[in-house]
């Protein structure tokens, strides 16, 4: 789907978007019709080939190791696929304008997931009042669907499945591509219509032990996630529904049912099935938001392991959270849209809106929850960054209780790591806090930051309150987030299952900054939180302070590298 | 329980404390012995009996018409009974500091529930590692314990049951009272021993199927609450588990399976059963909070209607809710903590530390979720403030575009009723916004807002972040908090089922302040959110601003009554 508005309320959607005053945008990207990726270089000298200033990607808001459209409106990722050595990324886009709307599939890939090179639009409606909402893609490697010949490799043949919106119905239908996935050509009608205008966002996946495709869709407002069965995606059955689970909010959006490798625990080196499901509006932190059920699927149901919800992340600006299909090495690695509907379509940025968050490579991860329960969380690390890093800014492996100042030098995109310890038998207080403080340049205070506050458990915040005007008047831009994390001690053996009291306490804390995002990873990504934030006056992050709450705290292990933008220079 | 934070990590949470420097209390508050209510009356001319400056009561930060402990620190409400007339409150009470620790059960009265009488310390530890954690009472009638003789007045037979804590152990215990409810006796010894550390928060009702009593308690770092049956409130034996449902967060507390009135919708004039729980920490919001699951009872087990989890409140200050046993006219009151864990035992107030929220009347009403889902929601209303009811300060029934400004005279209470209009067939936008801006007297800008921005669903939010220098800093004071509400139409019968677009669109926003603390109920408590707050410099609610955000929007029905202190002056 496009957003967590239903369909019959995108007129409103559109009214309730704000575009920029003054924005002018060339003609050539009014257009709806496939684009190159002319767009995609970024003039090193300060001067814009399109007539954008700044020029396009040089803006002091664009994240820049972080994906986001060239201009326009970005929300879902779609259709993530791995195909010919390439990582797809689809998404829905607005061609035409900075807020929701007119939704086509936009699309890009990736050898490494950080760089991406746009391809033209890869889905576009027929008609002003359809909408080409989300869904997914595999590669139809067999030919089930009969779409390909023989002249098409088997790993290019890829196949999107996608929800058609209109006025009174949403329906699924599917898209194939003759040319190893550049130009996707639409299989005429619906492959699965019910008639009803609450019905989207398929995501497609191989049955081994069926030898069926499988989708997983929302019957959005009645609170169901359908899974139905297909041999040539064309002709689909129904299996069965997992029906009102977890928080309701106003709808269910963006089911995705995958398999991920589980690390530790009874069940170390087995595979689990996690359901991701997102809702919006409604969620408690406000708006958007994805829970997650691990379970168990037998080839029809999906039955969770208990009857608990949990959060795929702690903080306000993560939805819509999809796994890449196909992805190699047993590996799972999923991307999620790093906004919320609350105030999308009002951020400060121009020409574009949104981005997409870090791809994560995901796996469950046993975790002592409290002394007496063993669980099992989804834990995401950012996917290895080895291809963009650039310059190391700090490092230490020393253990001090001294606070750290370190210029950030570079494009605005940082990795961080530090490794808080509490040495033993020392006794947390609500000032036994360690904090990374990202500054903003300029004259005004702005900064925003995260920190761990030890204790049983640990909490980890984000506070982006002293971001800038938009987070002090958006109503919606909740600014302090949290969530728990227990103590990893120092044998990594026991990492997961942590034994808090005896031995030396570690928690590391690893952000990921990017000019108006911040990424946070506590203990390897047990815990993440997601926020966007927005300084003013065109500042990027400058400093960074490292600092202690008491001398109870170590800081050690403390590595910050410069992350070198990944949008390329223009020839 | 007393916390949230379990048995063990007393001696942590002690720590974590920050009594305010240079807080002297005279030595008599200081005793864990019962007390008179000697220090309840309220000074009129700015002096104080008590040597507290300034008096007891009259505190800048000190609600006046919720309950609070005269000094020192209170957390959960425990052993809510009505019984001869009076509403009881016990409460988890620290007697001898302004932090959490040394737990005892505090007690108050009331014909009302808003003016309380304060009794003497109902239950204290007998040694120093013993703590009195939470739980409940019930008037046992028919003497099925055998604890009374002829003598006690068939609805004075009050009975406590509440969880003792120690170092390695929590079980439950009973006391009675032989004088109408002023001073309770212990039985000797555990009726419910299972020896667990984590074991605690019995809740009592009386099963009219089996005609036994029904505890529910948790074993909160397993996620279950547990159901136990009695024929003698002595002898308990176990009936049935509810396990890893809902919101797990660190631990589950303060289970309280009760009867609710419900209205509207297919079940209305039927009575349903309503779980509530509290987890601490974890919270989505941080911290503590309060989830709720409608279900069967047969008797036995407790059976959900679904797979869902709901939020007894949308913002960060309510936790521990529980409902009065013995309620007459066959209605349902509760009353919740309003405070969180990440902050209770450093909030700015002095000489005590935190209150309880109003008292609410509960029942379930039909809801219409979206357009397709018929729910049934946990409606709240403040108990009737009939008598607390001060001057009118503002009222009117007309329908206006214009703000309105309205001075605060008073106590630093206010109940203020908005009805904000939108005509038929008017599109909402971002900017249709409703708002009441609480601000504080002085010379900086501090205020607090609550608001309504219309849409489908309405949001209804509360934003505390300009507050004042507790908001600013605590890295766990979430600003920025909101929860979803369809609209009201205006036809009363088809509220709760609204149909949106038709008719003109009515939003009912009720706000009741109270110095430091801010209570909104949309539509009448379909929607309720509680969030504390703490002005600088001795500050308090002085003007009201009632602003829209476009002219789309109308103000009617406008009521803003002074609400007068409950505490007593003194003779």
């Amino acid at each position: 789907m496009w957003s967590g508005i239903s369909a019959s309320l995108l007129a409103t959607a559109l009214l309730f978007a704000s575009p920029r005053p003054g924005l002018s945008l060339p003609s050539s990207l009014h257009s709806a019709s496939p684009r190159s990726n002319y767009d995609q270089c970024v003039t090193s000298n300060g001067t814009s080939p399109y007539g954008f200033n700044p020029p396009l990607y040089k803006e002091s808001h664009r994240p820049q190791i972080h994906f986001s459209p060239s201009t326009n409106f970005m929300n879902d990722p779609n259709g993530l696929v791995y195909s010919n050595g390439s990582w797809h990324l689809f998404y829905q886009y607005n061609p035409t304008d900075p807020y929701a709307g007119n939704q086509h599939w936009g699309h890009a890939i990736s050898k490494d997931l950080y760089h991406w090179e746009n391809l033209p639009m890869a889905l576009a409606p027929e008609t002003a009042t359809e909408g080409i909402f989300s869904g997914s893609a595999i590669v139809d490697r067999d030919n089930t669907s009969g779409l390909f010949t023989e002249d098409q490799p088997a790993d290019q043949r890829i196949v999107t499945i996608y929800t058609l919106n209109n006025k009174t119905s949403e329906e699924q239908h599917i898209a194939y591509t003759l040319d190893g996935g550049v130009t996707f050509q639409k299989y005429p009608g619906a492959v699965l219509s019910i008639g009803s205008s609450q019905f989207r966002d398929p995501k497609v996946f191989w049955d081994k032990t069926t030898e069926s495709w499988v989708m997983a869709t929302a019957h959005a407002q009645d609170f169901e996630v359908v899974f139905y069965s297909s041999k040539d995606l064309k002709d689909w059955t129904e299996l069965s529904r997992f029906s009102q689970h977890g928080i309701l909010g106003y709808q269910y959006e963006c089911p995705d049912l995958f398999e991920v490798p589980i690390k530790g625990g009874s069940k170390d080196g087995q595979k689990a099935w996690v359901l991701g499901l997102s809702i919006n509006p409604g969620a408690p932190l406000g708006g958007s938001m994805v829970q997650y059920f691990p379970g168990d699927w037998d080839g029809k149901t999906f039955t969770p392991w208990d009857g608990a919800v949990r959060f795929a992340d702690f903080s306000k600006d993560f939805y819509a959270f999809q796994t890449w299909s196909g992805s190699p090495d047993g590996k799972t690695y999923g991307i999620a849209w790093a906004s919320n509907w609350q105030y999308t379509n009002v951020v400060p940025t121009q020409p574009y809106r949104s981005i997409q968050s870090l791809p994560r490579e995901i796996y469950l991860e046993a975790y002592k929850t409290n002394p007496m329960f063993e669980d099992y969380v989804l834990s995401q690390a950012p996917a290895s960054l080895e291809t963009i890093k650039g310059e190391t800014l700090y490092q230490s492996g020393e253990c001090s209780s001294q606070n750290k100042t370190i210029e950030l030098v570079g494009d605005g995109a940082f990795d961080v790591q530090v490794t808080f310890s509490l040495p033993p038998n020392v006794t947390a207080t609500y000032q036994t806090i360690g904090s990374l403080n990202f500054k903003a340049g300029g004259n005004k205070d702005q900064s925003i930051t995260t920190g761990v506050q030890f204790g049983d458990p640990t909490f980890v915040y984000i506070d982006r309150s002293k971001t800038g005007s938009f987070a002090s008047s958006n109503p919606f831009m909740t600014d302090k987030t949290s969530g728990i994390l227990r103590y990893s001690n120092s044998n990594p053996i026991t990492k997961g299952v942590p034994t808090p009291i005896q031995g030396e306490s570690l928690v590391t804390l690893r952000a990921i900054i990017d000019r108006s995002v911040l990424e946070v990873f506590g203990n390897d990504g047990q815990l993440t939180g997601t926020s966007v934030f927005f300084f003013d006056d065109d500042q990027i992050p400058k400093t960074l302070d490292i600092s202690i709450g008491d001398d109870k705290i170590k800081i050690k292990n403390v590595e910050v590298v410069a992350l070198k933008s990944t949008w390329p220079e223009c020839p």
